[in-house]
């Protein structure tokens, strides 16, 4: 048995030390991360350099000491592996080529032909793990099927998922067969950053709480269950987090049908509700507001603090309820790791 | 006792069809409003011109048929009657000068002395109830203290309200009396609009989604439940609407502890598990996809059929999940009408 905090927390052990890394951990807080993101010409350039991107998924476990390291890796690399121009534009994010009739999706590539687009990501993985010390597993991710598409769709980013929701109205069949490409493709994508030495796999539906209340568990919870039964179904040792940012009370609905062993929260999530009703069916992974991690002070202690108690009576990774923001302080990194570990270790 | 349907929903009765009426009924995707927004030099002018804001409130009962009007305003006069500058700027949305210290706050105006600007909405609350058919009920508002002061400490609106958040963790003295201030100055304008003749009154938390899982009851429930009982204290027969949009699980506390009448949902929201988790304790409003008003088609007959159907069984009002879009088509809203009153009645 993989002894490890973070393994032991996903197969559903209550810790008296919870296990932490924080989303987005790797990234434009860090000094380091900034002078390696410098050398690559552009933001694709750093994902698919397994060099570059090697060093920056390292550097915060050098730096902090962190439970898990996190593949350094986008998203929208699986839209790009299936035929989507790519760019991201400085300060306004991704522009991608759009999907939206028969005819777009006919020239997207077969789920199965991704990997050659994607074999960088692999070497990363390889090289990360070959890098990474013993003790801490590597968790390998992908988008989910939902928040992919309403990439692909708007051919950017979007206040509220407008387009994707108007075309799974007007044109479901369409929709539909985007939504089965993102799942297979999705599938083969971790599959192999699991062979190629990913232990934990997370599944990031960053919009799942613009998905209208009918169509959430067509579009958030069953892609979900499948990809996670593939991953499953190959690497039975393999834990599955499940993120559907935003859910809301859709999370219990997710943690009873979508096969995951660990459920991430979001902030807005209230602790007290999730131990309740969460935590007695699998391991919860969450939740403090990033902001505090710009604030500081006691706020950051209480605040850690109260999370870790709010969820010590059940399996639970510490993490952030969204990804760490450029303006946070290293420096109240520390503070919360003092937090947890001194809290009750 | 008043045997509106409206006032009968929201009383908690379970009726065969259900009183309808939509958010930004009086909006941009008629054309008959947007003739008389050219009549008025801003936004802010249409809102204080008592004849221009009646007639746009009208505008939406007669050609539709509403079981309800609401007052055309807008959740910032409040800041503005505090003495915050405002401009809508055309594209954008609201600026506002900002309140992040004591010195600003105590620049702003005391809560009592909002009315003299606020005079012209109780003189359009006065008009319109005047023109309006008897058997349509007015229905007043205000914004939500939280989402109210996410606009007054950002100067603006923001994707994730972090400057309001952060000021809630770095001095929480000023935020806690900013949320003071507008509790009071909301409890005030509320009081007066019924005075003036609204029969309803709903409470806009439309940030409510954003606020970290630790301060959703300070500062969504609690600020609710004073409003509310400031309004019930002085006019018990009338009925307050909550709507904490993007709570999640969190209506569930909402609905047991802010002791409103009904609860408005949004888009996101599981009818199903409303239906089971708080239709039982009071009236749910909503909560369709304000997108099917644009998509049309069976799309909208099966989502509108689908959303009375899930609440029959309890007090419902129809309404959608968020605002209608300039997009959407009036003749969708007539289809949507069609499918309401011909599902059941």
């Amino acid at each position: 048995m993989d002894d490890r905090p973070m393994m032991r927390a996903l197969r559903g052990e209550t810790l008296p030390v919870p296990p932490v890394w924080m989303m987005r951990q790797a990234g434009r807080y860090l000094p380091e991360y900034r002078a390696v993101r410098a050398r690559a010409r552009t933001f694709l350039d750093l994902c698919y350099t397994p060099e570059l991107a090697t060093e920056v998924t390292l550097q915060p476990i050098r730096r902090f000491g962190f439970d898990a390291a996190i593949l350094f890796a986008d998203i929208l690399l699986v839209p790009h592996a299936l035929g989507a121009n790519l760019v991201f534009v400085e300060g306004e994010g991704p522009r991608l080529s759009t999907v939206t009739t028969p005819d777009d999706l006919a020239r997207l590539a077969p789920a199965d032909a991704v990997h050659s687009t994607l074999a960088p990501v692999y070497e990363t993985v390889r090289q990360v793990r070959a890098a990474l010390p013993a003790e801490v597993p590597l968790i390998g991710f992908a988008g989910a099927p939902w928040t992919v598409a309403t990439y692909m769709i708007a051919g950017r980013g979007t206040p509220d998922q407008a387009p994707a929701r108007l075309l799974a109205y007007r044109d479901p069949e369409t929709f539909d067969a985007l939504i089965e490409r993102i799942i297979a493709a999705t599938s083969g994508y971790l599959l192999a950053q699991v062979a190629a030495g990913a232990e934990i796999v997370k599944l990031f539906d960053s919009w799942a709480g613009a998905l209208p209340g009918p169509l959430f568990h067509r579009y958030a919870v069953e892609p979900a269950r499948r990809i996670a039964q593939a991953v499953r179904a190959a690497y039975p040792e393999v834990p599955v987090i499940g993120f559907p940012r935003g859910a809301g009370a859709g999370y219990a609905s997710f943690a009873a049908a979508a096969g995951v062993q660990a459920l991430a929260l979001d902030t807005s999530v209230d602790a007290t509700w999730a131990a309740r009703e969460l935590q007695p069916q699998l391991c919860v992974q969450g939740n403090l507001d990033p902001l505090l991690l710009v604030a500081g002070g006691p706020a950051l202690d209480r605040g850690t603090r109260a999370t870790v108690a709010a969820f010590a009576g059940g399996p639970h990774v510490f993490n952030l309820g969204h990804g760490i923001t450029p303006e946070a302080d290293p420096a109240n990194v520390e503070r919360m790791l003092r937090a947890i570990r001194g809290a009750q270790g």
